[in-house]
């Protein structure tokens, strides 16, 4: 069975276009695999990132994403910063409405990190939510 | 014992009238068991729907949306675009107040892609929202 | 030993003075034991309904709701309706300032349907909330 | 939308042939929608039940199982006596190679009941096990 | 609506006919709601009760299994010393082939205390136990 | 070992002098030892009690709450009445600017009660909340 | 970006040498996206795969495994048949030491059904078990 | 292998220029490692931190932060008012735009206790927030 | 309100006569609460310990439990020396007939370490145990 | 702040003497922070590290433990592959009673694999297990 064609790291993230740039909805990436290293020490530093965005003209393609994450193994970060850079490469090819990035970084030195960081286009305003009500948890039988 | 009688997948949605269109009030389901395949590659895809609706006239007969969303089964469809054309679909048999759907796609690529869109009948608004305390967990014993 | 004084499922449900009428203050019911029939196949339907209310001058009595809830078992009642109904019902005879009306409904065909219905009297309006931070979740050790 | 063929409760258990009756494998049926009634009271009780069943010539038929576990609804059983009496029907029909049943009953009087029931085939002595390494509950990140 | 009958906590434990004193099966009751007091300062205790029993000629009564556990509420009592207790009270009027009573203590002087006793009749023996493949936990979607 | 001094239920709550005014802080307390009964019945009642409060000039101690809560042991209180007693007796010794007391009591007849109270002092507005993002939930291996 | 070079569902599966056959170690796949359809009715079937397995001589190669799985999408098949099936066809081309297969299949008709088969090589014992004491959980904060 | 330089408890709070000082972003540490002791008793007692801070020109430093934490090892404190006090260091050093800490303590006397603090500085205000919609709980196998 | 009589840690435990020697069964203590320090660098570090223990003439004082516990507050100790050296005082003082100390200590370095020590007294062997079976999660209403 | 002593990816792992080699214990390392690449594709792979180990005369240097598993950071490896060479290795070093290493890797191709390696020391045996009860789950409230 041949491997797949090769695949490489890469800071080019790809887009195509929103089929349904009439509405406003929500698109959420889970990435669970990112890791880069810590500029002082040059140790490995492990997080679990989150984007949660509402696209204008232009979506991100998965496949770009996954390598674009892969760029920072052999790179050094602080965790404010990395949050805030790769948000602001996602803004730049794609101009969104709405973007939030959640960054949840492993333990160090007894204590969990986590950032998040958000952008939004100028003049775009959010529909007003509609709030539904949240279901109550139920259990009727014994644990 | 014989079998049900047969069935099959249509994009045929049925409805009935709403017996309480007097009152907004939600209708939640949830389709644990979609599937479709992806127009690229032609491999199976899956994932979890949400539709959180508040009907107008009509609400979606429950045995025609399951066969509705088996008739997806031998189709390709990217995870955007579906997402959104089963909100059309809906919306267009239905015409409700309001609708949001939510799908939980499966991973790929080691990301998980979640989509949640949603329609709004023009000129209804949501009556003001009725805030009930979320009642906090407790635990007196331990684990 | 005896059994209990015979009790029987009833329409009627009763009610006692709110011994708090100065404040509006919630009151939430969980009710884990609903069952009743499929009007069409006379298959039983299972539920478990929560009821969220502000009471006025009266509140239900909680043995009667108990019984009320009992007399479903040999009724037919489709998923939206017998929500609607069971709602009208405790409002007619309680005439709350604002009650919700949460009902999930065991899996059908595969799709899990959930209604939830609310009414509020007229001129009535909830105070302004007092929005408390959440508690975030901690966790110090594995699993 | 024409209704099902019209089914009803049965004590009958339908079998088909052990697809595999060369290997002593699990089948394990759970059944959440169980209710019948107290004898003394009158009053509805409700549980879960768990069937496993080591399968030897005959497998219950699914459609048949529900129907019959539909029948208890309707007649006046203590939560000992009717763990006890369906183990010994399925046993009947089906003479298992193994069979245990788990049924978890309720909250009464503030205590919580599950019974656990079980029959094996005289002779037969279920293959030593193979016991495999539980996998370790794993957790990267916080909460 | 009258109050029940009138109610008392009672040392007196009520048994029936064992339903099917030709098995070896499980009975479990869960008590969540034990109470006592400590000897020594006169202050609560709080406890969850399991008792995990197979009966020889006779069950416990459920009805005066609550109210035997009410009778500690004005009793000052011992963790290890009221579990011991309680097993030899319901050995004495059951004679069960076996029991085990867990006791979970809420958390005094920041430590949690648990106590666990048991009681096998003379002579009697666990059937060989079958073991059931556990099933492993699955999960599809993200969280 | 001796005993701790002598202590004992008490309807007297003690307070000490808010450490910081200034600001619009939470106090969270949970109890998860209540202990009351019912007055038609005489049996016990269990709850457990949370309380979320913003003092004003002074705040409750910890150890006068404790026995506070021990002084509805031998007291007969209906669930809805009870709730409202407690947060009044509150109010009257601190007179907070905000206080929210949720009462979750134990299972009756197949009912779960739950019942939230609250208080705010005249002409305290609570500040307009700075509502953070909340955590997205990850998950990047299975189960 | 070009799709992936084709691929197909396929009732091949490849192998690999086992790079540690000295030793018996456990390979656990777990494949929550398996679907095939009903042979009475044509409706969709789901079901969530675990495959525990100790090999011999050859390990199974991961992408025809999916691939193998993807093949029952359009065929008919019972739960009891297919998921011996499957295991046959495992043990076919890879003559494990053991394998275990577990099906969990999405509800139908209100009953969930799950299945276990297994397989040995002949004359091959487990290594006795190394029993490792389970950790308890612990939690020290209120949830 | 030689220790870590030597490091010791410290009060100094370290502070390095915010890297994203344009954007208002959310930094949140979560410390589940504290401990100091009761004034009055002399005992220890823990808690679980959570700090949800926006930067202004300063964010803190990790490593200083741990420090700080260890510094109230041997310090009698109040649960109010070491959680204010902790506020009150972190604002003097980073004026940051907003910051929130949780103090989650262990129980005591049967009770537990959480405190939530917050700070905002003069003048700011936080953006309208973006609500996304909360994804649902989807499940759609059995336990 | 005046404190507790004095109290501090102390490497003295105390003991009392085991209330039902003439049986085995099991106590076991959770203490959240430890805390030492690193020997080599000084450093604060945290685990939750768990006990179980059969006794046999003498169980372990809670209180004296708590003290000894707290008395390592103070003194630097390596992971796995620290639980032997509990286990061998826990010993000396009780001569149990068996003893299990499971330490799970907070994450260092991105690793967690948990460590579990037992004693047996010799010729001492636990009874056969009685494997009841374990009762199967259940669910009848979607998450 | 200088930065920590330069330290550095090593396949060298330290030991120091067993504490107390005269017992049965168990040391468990949880090690969620692993990642390799695909030796086919390049692309990079992720997975959690349990390891269980009795050791003998040595224990292995956590910090070691760290810097060894960060040395597979740039190296390509097999899943069923890189468990066992990594069991060899602390073997080699350690010469351990007793070893277990689980992996469990992140999805690929929507299947989820784990891999579970043991090694014993010639000659050594487990001594029989001491099965404690397993405390049953607990709950009095809901949810
Ligand atoms: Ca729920
Ligand atoms: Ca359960
Ligand atoms: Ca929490
Ligand atoms: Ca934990
Ligand atoms: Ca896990
Ligand atoms: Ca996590
Ligand atoms: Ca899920
Ligand atoms: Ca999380
Ligand atoms: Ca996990
Ligand atoms: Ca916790
Ligand atoms: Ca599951
Ligand atoms: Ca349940
Ligand atoms: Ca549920
Ligand atoms: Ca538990
Ligand atoms: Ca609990
Ligand atoms: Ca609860």
């Amino acid at each position: 069975m041949p491997p797949n064609p090769p695949s490489a790291p890469s800071k080019q993230l790809h887009t195509f276009d929103n089929p349904a740039p009439e509405r406003d909805y929500l698109i959420q990436f889970q990435v669970p695999e990112f890791t880069c290293h810590c500029p002082l020490t040059g140790q490995p530093d492990f997080a679990h990132f989150t984007i949660d965005m509402i696209c204008d003209r232009l979506c991100v393609e998965l496949k770009s994403l996954k390598m674009y994450f892969w760029s920072y193994r052999d790179e050094g970060a602080f965790h404010e910063k990395v949050t805030n850079t790769i948000l602001s490469d996602i803004v730049k090819v794609t101009q969104p409405r709405y973007i939030r990035i959640t960054a949840k970084w492993y333990v160090r030195g007894g204590i969990y990190t986590n950032v998040v960081v958000e952008h939004r286009k100028k003049g775009w305003k959010p529909a007003p939510v509609v709030d539904l009500p949240s279901l109550p948890v139920e259990r009727g039988l014994l644990g």
